[in-house]
């Protein structure tokens, strides 16, 4: 048994083992944490999917669990699932807006080859109109 | 009591009063959806976090409990906070793509401005040389 105890075991009032489950995750100078995932899951899911899970993969489970808790908490109603309907509707309007922008790059690209077209055509009409000039001058022949 | 018990009563083996807090939104012919949210949050959970919204917002309580539940007994690291950080990875490169494609719109702009002044220089040029070409023609004077 440690000398201290974790939050879960500090709140749940019971001893707490050398192998505690919650120990690593769940440090006692951060009670909300513990708090927060106890309110949502209660303490024997959270325990029960932190042990389903291998040792490497528990404190990301521990976190994940506090994230999507905190989220309950802050937004009864929609949770976390409120973040990722902010999420796609984020994903819609830059999709949206590339598109926007690509059709715009297409447009002046488009413009860019018409003027080339057009200023190359303006040369051959300059050049023929200069030599129209110099065998229709006046003072020619 | 009604005839047909919703699907947390008729899962946790009670009589379905007919204003059991479940039944709105946990229908007997979907005990799936019932089934993982009782595994993730408990029953007494998903009771309470029903109970503690407005009766026009336990519908959306109940979905995006069933959707958190879902990705959690999918994912058991991450639930959906995996799917809330793919969404950040996908803003991300849309935004990069969409820096990139500004910048590429700023460049063919500027292309197309300097491809302007220089076009114009050239018809000033043309213009220029077809009057010197005139005045200086062999068959001149």
């Amino acid at each position: 048994m440690n000398s201290r105890r974790c939050a879960a075991c500090k709140q749940l009032r019971r001893r707490c083992p050398s192998d505690c489950i919650f120990l690593p995750y769940f440090p006692p100078n951060n009670p909300q944490r513990f708090s927060f995932v106890h309110r949502i899951y209660g303490a024997s899911n959270v325990g029960k999917f932190l042990q389903q899970v291998q040792e490497h993969q528990r404190a990301n489970v521990a976190d994940s669990l506090y994230y999507e808790a905190y989220c309950r908490i802050k937004s009864p109603v929609y949770g976390c699932v409120g973040i990722i309907s902010i999420l796609h509707q984020e994903i819609d309007r830059l999709e949206r807006e590339l598109v926007k922008v690509q059709a715009e790059i297409s447009l002046v690209k488009g413009q860019t080859q018409i003027e080339g077209q057009l200023a190359q055509g303006q040369q051959v009409q300059l050049s023929s109109s200069s030599f129209h000039l110099s065998t229709t001058t006046p003072w020619f022949n």
